[in-house]
């Protein structure tokens, strides 16, 4: 889980926010917020004026003879975490969240976001905005129809439309007299000016081969002959996703934040390799790597980024079919290629590739998992001491753990925004804290750390929630079914190709029983020091197939709205089944190696088959982070280990349970009378 | 399960035969087929000779200037079971199977079919007809696209095609060159004549008000209520599904084997009320029923059957919006009316509405199943005494049930083709044994009885499987997790509104445990004496979410290929749970009465959890069945049932499960060497 959504995936925004329901807004610094009712309004100090801005974007729409302009919240390439440079509907509005469509008229300008971010809304925008408390395109074009005239034109960044989402919006005007009109050149760019944070120029750098699954070259000639064997025989695949040209030529860079990508797109064809970049970012030793002074099949030339839409146009007017990817390739491109030129899968090959780890990855990634571990126990450790003192609070951990993990070997920086969460605020499910916002950590309340690492050997994600204190028993029960969640699916054996989707509600069953759930979803794929939420492995209805050698997280959950919140997440290896009898069969190899906290765990709850579950996996995080504490020489952390490892004991091998069976037989025998 | 496919729906043939691999041919009898490959050919007696018909068939064809010619295996209202006069496939062909098209072209004739039903297609068809092993429309159109050369006009039935099948084909044939052609004589029907068995003439009947959960008159202001309530503000509701009409105005007759409807439309407009049918089998006690002498929108105006089309496509000719269910529309309705008239969802108000019961409704259902178990145990009594003498074979056995069914009050036949299966037999997922074809039963085999009656207040569906000397260890397991996964899925809590894709995994996992899995659904909608198989409730991705008041079965199996087969079906009612924290929840409570096999338990297999849910389920076997069997004096019977439902004791409690978490735990103690 992370602040902003899961996946990559703008739609995932409204799965997440209509499955939270209403939580309440973040309730730890008061309540400024805006009073557009009042004259003249009432205006937090924290709200930017957009008059200015608003006023130019207007003229530059006037230009283009629009009523009305659309202004998305992401980037060209859908990715989960924006740049800067990207963030124009923060810089129109004044609103921050990572969330939030914008629309422009003439005469009115609005906002429409989840109700994580209504109440950062109001004490952000001034009252040039309306707020609108709903999501989806169907209310944004409900809203259009009323503000702009019949024949009204609509303009749009085609690059800031997923193909979906221009779908969504053509459907919902079609019929209307009024036009969708695709702009290129961004207006809210030529208002923002110079004003606007630069390219970001850092070197883009290959990986080095230890930390690699395959080469390019491999890599290459998979997809390349994976276009071979294809049906309808394209002749090229279009990468638009930043994580696929990273995956594809072991490259990374960091202009995004948390994830070590580089603009680009990639035309990789039968005979060519065509990578949209940036040439001057790319050192002479890069440049070899990429034999880019050469013109042969496995050659890659570099093009200007800028040029991508111009060269694929020009490409498809040959005899060409062109395989993209429908989740992550925008409008911009998609109009520019002729429909029946077109291969459409709603995933990329090389993004169906990349989630299936091969063995080197899978070390990889699991040796990651190893070294985030013990940034992750040293923090716990330094937590049981100085909790209690009273002198921690969660910006203040968050920034520590973060520099636990800044410390281990071939660490790159945090893979998300650390959620360091006490008490009721672990209840929001994407609160962070910030240095002005923040609570105190305290062994009356509970604490949920849900943090990962990039590192260049894997992406690491994991959520431990603890108490130093004295826990309530509604605080142990939901904690405890929660952990029963996690063990039901970790420990699941099903057959090869299950979507996870068919399997997630074992993660939840042990809440239901008692009426108790979670909102989010169950799990995400990750990966190789690239996305923390890496698409499309995971457990929703858009997920696919579970294959032998993906990553995924699982991470049930239950939050007390106004008192507390309970995660558990690790990562796992989808792995081959052993099974009694011979077939297909998967299951999960949990590969992180932090344990759950003894305070919070009601033995009495767990079954047999939990109990020796669980001890089997404090066994495997004695045998794999045990020794590497040691060589660290952490002799306290050693320690901690231990004493958290213990094996749990079973209860009395006479258990109520037992004891109602044998209490029901015997009246059942005497005449149904219970 | 029932022979032919689930749910009144064509596409799940596709689903099913995929799922359930290649099971072997039927081999009971030899395998007599044709031989095409020699010169004369071999042809077996069963094959029809279809040379004439088919050459007067492509006569047609030449009169409308046609290249080809589809042939499908259903009927105008998508029926799970049709009539004789509507099995065209059939007549043409010689091949009866229940499912598989035909096309002919003026040159050559084929079939394509799924593997349950190659063998029998090599029985029954000449030479004159290909046969195609595959199923979709993607082999028919790839086949077609070599057949007749561009510009080829390709006719079909387009009250034969459901909207979603015509569009598969007009997609696949999309810039081919070939055109659908919508040819509303049924050109089969031309060649057939006066052969083609004639229009059912029994009288429709109302059913008793004892046996229905609302008038008719209550039903039609609900639906047209939500038509008021409905966003798009539809002016009409268009009825295809016979189910449909005949639970709208609790009338039932005889025309489909197995299912009591009878051939009709409905168009339920804001201030009319239209049934098309034919009106000669109205008795005037029924048209006094129906109000069908005035005019008011209560009254219901009987139009003829054949005018269906002709009146929509005048109705759409005004300011109307026609709400249609697209699963059960064909394409000969949906062609008449304009696009922007329809209003559509996958199902239709009245299919939604239908799959909710009433607090009536369930009391109808639940008398049903009371009754129906007394059957069935007076089956399985006879069946205890008279296999070991040797006599009883697949079809007697089948056909005692039936009587037996019959016997009971409010009987109305079978609601299916009851399976009788021995041995190997079992393992094959639609196998019937006919009075020619039969095994006989045996103490050395498993049986297993999938069957169930039609009633006038309401419809069962019931499997249990036997043995009546001794099973291996293997059959003991098998079917032990069958039931263990019968049970967690009827036990699980779950929140409202969820789809029951979301947990029918539960009735797998006792089984995926060890590598063993089944290859079908996990159940199906029932009826109040209608489908037996009733859309759009069940377990798959195209039913809808479970809710309180809807009736499923709960079906896991096992198939072991050659060998035996496993199922355990009940009927289960979803309810509201009471949980330990308020919530919406549901859970099912099981209302099939017949007691499983004591012989085939393995009680070592089953947690405390199970123990209790079973012997708790007995208990109420005992109080819903005992009393009945009582009163129709019938001792044995009863004296079987308390023998059947002993309460099933707990094994010591010092299990072996509970042993050996002790012993992990203390080797984990010693030094993790376990």
């Amino acid at each position: 889980m992370a602040r902003a959504h899961w996946g990559c995936c703008p739609w995932l925004v409204l799965l997440c926010a209509c499955a939270w329901g209403h939580p309440k807004a973040v309730d730890v610094g008061g309540q400024d917020v805006r009073n557009c009712s009042i004259n003249p309004p009432y205006l937090p100090v924290t709200v930017v004026n957009t008059t200015v801005s608003l006023a130019a974007l207007r003229q530059q729409m006037q230009t283009q003879n629009l009523l009305a302009y659309i202004i998305p919240d992401t980037d060209a390439h859908m990715n989960e975490y924006i740049s800067q440079r990207d963030e124009r509907r923060a810089w129109i509005t004044g609103f921050t969240g990572s969330a939030g469509t914008a629309l422009v008229t003439m005469k009115k300008a609005a906002v429409w976001t989840d109700s994580r971010y209504w109440t950062q809304a109001e004490r952000q925008m001034d009252c040039n905005w309306e707020l609108h408390k709903e999501v989806g395109t169907t209310p944004i074009v409900t809203w259009l129809l009323t503000e702009i005239p019949a024949g009204g034109r609509v303009g749009f960044d085609p690059f800031l439309l997923s193909i979906d989402t221009w779908e969504s919006y053509d459907q919902a005007l079609q019929g209307s007299n009024r036009h969708l009109v695709s702009i290129v050149t961004n207006l809210v760019d030529l208002v923002w000016g110079s004003e606007r944070p630069p390219v970001p120029n850092q070197p883009i750098y290959a990986l080095q081969e230890a930390f690699t699954g395959s080469t390019w070259q491999e890599k290459v000639s998979g997809i390349r002959s994976q276009m071979q064997k294809h049906q309808k025989a394209p002749t090229a695949v279009l990468l638009s996703a930043l994580e696929e040209t990273a995956w594809l030529f072991n490259l990374r860079a960091s202009d995004i934040p948390f994830n070590p990508f580089f603009y680009s797109y990639a035309l990789l064809t039968d005979s060519s390799i065509r990578l949209f970049a940036n040439k001057s970012r790319f050192s002479s030793e890069t440049l070899t790597y990429l034999n880019s002074s050469c013109t042969g099949p496995m050659c890659v030339q570099i093009e200007d980024y800028s040029q991508v839409r111009d060269s694929i146009q020009a490409y498809a007017l040959g005899d060409v079919r062109i395989w993209i990817g429908t989740s992550y390739t925008t409008y911009g491109i998609y109009e520019v290629i002729p429909k029946e030129k077109l291969v459409t899968d709603t995933y990329s090959p090389v993004m169906m590739t990349k989630a299936v780890k091969n063995s080197k990855e899978q070390a990889l990634l699991k040796a990651s998992h190893v070294r985030d571990a013990v940034a992750v126990i040293r923090y716990l450790v330094w937590l049981e001491k100085n909790v209690p003192k009273g002198t921690v609070d969660e910006f203040s951990g968050a920034e520590l753990v973060d520099k636990f993990r800044g410390e281990e070997q071939f660490s790159a920086g945090p893979s998300f925004q650390t959620i360091s969460a006490s008490g009721l605020n672990a209840a929001l499910p994407h609160y962070s804290p910030t240095r002005e916002l923040n609570r105190k950590l305290s062994s009356d309340e509970m604490y949920l750390l849900d943090s990962g690492g990039q590192y260049w050997d894997g992406t690491t994600d994991i959520t431990r929630t603890v108490h130093w204190g004295t826990p309530s028993a509604f605080q142990k029960e939901a904690y405890t079914r929660v952990l029963i969640g996690n063990i039901d699916l970790s420990r699941l054996v099903f057959p090869a190709a299950t979507s996870g989707r068919m399997v997630e509600a074992f993660a939840r069953r042990a809440l239901w029983d008692v009426g108790l759930n979670y909102g989010h979803g169950t799990g995400h794929g990750i990966g190789n020091f690239l996305c923390v939420h890496e698409w499309p492995v995971g457990f929703q209805s858009n997920n696919i197939a579970m294959a032998k050698g993906m990553f995924t997280s699982i991470e049930p959950g239950y939050y007390k709205d106004g008192e507390f919140g309970i995660r558990l997440e690790d990562v796992a290896l989808v792995v081959e089944a052993k099974t009694k009898y011979p077939g297909s069969y998967l299951t999960f190899e949990v590969v992180s190696f932090v344990p759950y906290d003894r305070n919070l765990i009601d033995v009495s709850l767990l079954s047999p088959e939990h109990l020796q579950y669980l001890n089997r996996y404090y066994q495997t995080i004695r045998e794999k982070v045990g020794p590497e504490l040691q060589k660290r020489q952490l002799p306290e952390e050693f320690q901690w280990l231990q004493q958290h490892t213990e094996p749990l004991s079973a209860r009395a091998p006479d258990p109520a349970s037992w004891a109602s069976v044998l209490v029901v037989s015997t009246l059942a025998i005497l005449g149904w009378s219970a």
